[in-house]
């Protein structure tokens, strides 16, 4: 195993960067392969190109695949623990007569996207990798089930954007690739920053949670960092989640000098433990300097311990972010913020359930000041109304009909 | 200047407790001159003797004053900022026939207490005294009319306890010697504790500064240490303090395993940033790792920048107790618990004030239970019926009839 620092922020020691100028691409594109490529890998591609997923430079190759699945390692040495695979089906590969040291050209909404340097085309067995990534090789996990779905050859090797493409309202605002966040964080004098994940849209307990992790991290302020991509019917809509989070500091329950934000373009993989180890890299990426990990992190049913995620940490080298594990923090008729581990009236708490939100938000009707703020309920249902067709909670009908989240340009 | 680990814990490296026994008492006191001594003396031959003053063992010598005074440390080397001084008058000890090496029996309530072993006779200036450890000679500072007011002649020497006085109800189930202290913290399992200062009777601001310096100093729990002595008209007594202190942990705002109550006999100086390092050493001796210290701690008037104690740790070595800055909470109508930080609503922020308080108590009106808890301000009145002659603050005749804190039985 390779001795390797990873301590050093961005991860492995230099933000990877692969955006080619309009003349590069142009140049770079002419008589390639094109291969259109699913929302999922033109996100990846776009993150990988941005530098979010630091050190790598486009998707894995079988060392690397290899490594993470039986090391949590890449083939270099460094910390990682998610898989980042393009697959494609033999006969597409045997039909545009792909082979290692080719170029192809990934399209998206039938526009070029990003130029893919293929390294090495190989299989992987699904089944091993996701019980290695997952620790599980039940179906009703949707991370073992995408991985059960991958097409049965992989292709590795660098991936060069070409064509940026554009972040749409209301998310624009709200995306920082990892070099204009670093420069925002300097611009704002902020040294440590704490990293919040998010794919909710924040109720009281959540608000404090951000709080005590930034007393206790001592951080100059919080970065909200939430994870907008694949959704599920009865998830909050992304739209809801981003100005939900931002509402929070609008409305003044944050001051700016302390809080900010920003919008990550990720599947979740539900991959718990090893889900929050590649969150603490990427928001590492981003210039934070310690990552708040709560109750059942990036988990889903009942695969994981609910604190997986605070134990990982200690079974791997310190990779250059600060865990900053949380309990719970809930409304308590007494204390009104409740921790678990300071309130004593415990018996009479009310957990915020996501249920008991999703029916008040159904209804209209305004709770508690102390349970959600009235601000961020107001903009919820807003959202609800501006992109959910009515409701704040995804449908069929806002998955089959949503705003897409970027558009690629149309290229000259 | 003596090169000394000012980090040990406790202060010096070895706890003090200079107590005889029944026969050892009995046997040492024979035959002494006897030396009345008023009840700050007694106090803190008491301190002295369970060894709160570590590395101290008696009154200071000249030489400690002075290094004090000019350096902020003792003779020995060791880290010191308050001067610990038992003054007599010149024509006393005249009559007495004291002279160094002599041993008195210092006797307090007409009972023996300790025994002072004279290692100096010495005077000091006492407007140099007053300016260097107050920043002032202005008389309106107590502290400064304190010094003022001290007779001609110190003596400085060991002091042993002969006859321990009995800390009186309602305080003594929240009086702990260091060696005690440092027991409790062990069968709590508590290694790392944060000490919290205080003269006042806490509001919801009081208990959230404790909230976010137990989450930003990491601690495993809270020690409240509230100052008990000295007070003057409009004051919380006493016994309102300590009980209105323990009410948060007792009615559940904090939970028995996260946080304790105790007691810290000491007539307070207002001595602002050194009173501030003298409260950090006598809590880490009580095995405290951490101290907070929030805004004017330990200040009076207009002597001291507000912040002044959170600067003052920059200035000397490191002692070995992490003092733990914390800036104001108040009531906010949005936020609930606002810090000065983090809230964005500060035009309409209700800092929770004395005046209004005092108000509120004396008029028997129970405010918000977001500035004030229930149960707190019931047993504020409760205090006040009981102990203060149906007021919670220091009247005239409070301070002529109260109970004493501590008394010293009749030795055999």
């Amino acid at each position: 195993m390779a001795s390797v620092d990873n301590t050093m922020s961005p991860h492995g020691g230099t933000l990877v960067e692969r955006v080619a100028t309009p003349d590069q691409a142009r140049e770079m594109i002419g008589g390639l392969p094109r291969v259109p490529v699913r929302g999922q890998i033109a996100t990846e591609c776009l993150s990988l190109a941005y530098g979010f997923f630091s050190p790598l430079t486009g998707f894995m190759t079988e060392a690397d695949v290899d490594g993470v699945a039986k090391d949590m390692r890449l083939a270099s040495g460094y910390v990682w623990s998610v898989p980042l695979l393009f697959d494609l089906p033999a006969e597409q590969l045997a039909d545009l007569g792909v082979k290692e040291g080719d170029r192809l050209l990934l399209t998206y909404q039938d526009q070029p996207l990003a130029v893919l340097d293929v390294e090495q085309v190989y299989g992987y067995d699904k089944e091993f990798l996701a019980q290695q990534i997952y620790g599980t090789t039940d179906d009703a996990h949707p991370g073992v089930r995408r991985t059960h779905a991958y097409q049965d050859r992989f292709l590795g090797g660098p991936v060069t954007l070409v064509n940026p493409p554009q972040i749409q309202a209301p998310f624009d605002r709200f995306f920082y690739t990892p070099r204009r966040m670093r420069e925002r964080f300097a611009e704002n004098g902020w040294s440590k920053v704490v990293a919040y994940q998010s794919r909710n849209a924040p109720h009281v307990g959540h608000e404090w949670l951000m709080k005590s992790a930034w007393f206790a991290s001592g951080a100059d302020a919080i970065l909200v960092s939430a994870v907008i991509g694949e959704k599920k019917v009865g998830d909050y809509i992304d739209e809801a989640v981003i100005l939900g989070q931002s509402m929070l500091r609008e409305a003044g329950y944050f001051l700016p000098a302390v809080h900010m934000t920003s919008i990550l373009l990720w599947d979740m993989r539900y991959a718990g433990p090893r889900e929050a180890v590649f969150h603490a890299l990427v928001r590492k990426n981003l210039g934070c300097t310690h990552h708040m990990f709560g109750r059942d992190h990036a988990g889903v049913g009942k695969y994981y311990d609910p604190y997986a995620a605070h134990r990982i940490f200690d079974e791997i080298p310190d990779v250059g972010i600060k865990p900053v594990p949380t309990l719970e923090w809930f409304y308590c008729p007494r204390c009104g913020p409740g921790y678990e581990r300071l309130c004593g009236h415990q018996d009479q708490k009310d957990p915020i359930s996501g249920t008991w939100l999703r029916g008040v938000i159904a209804e209209g009707v305004k709770p508690d000041q102390g349970k959600i703020r009235e601000e961020v309920f107001d903009v919820l249902l807003e959202a609800g109304q501006q992109y959910g067709g009515g409701s704040s909670f995804v449908s069929e009908g806002y998955l089959a009909n949503r705003n897409p989240v970027y558009t690629v340009p149309a290229m000259d």
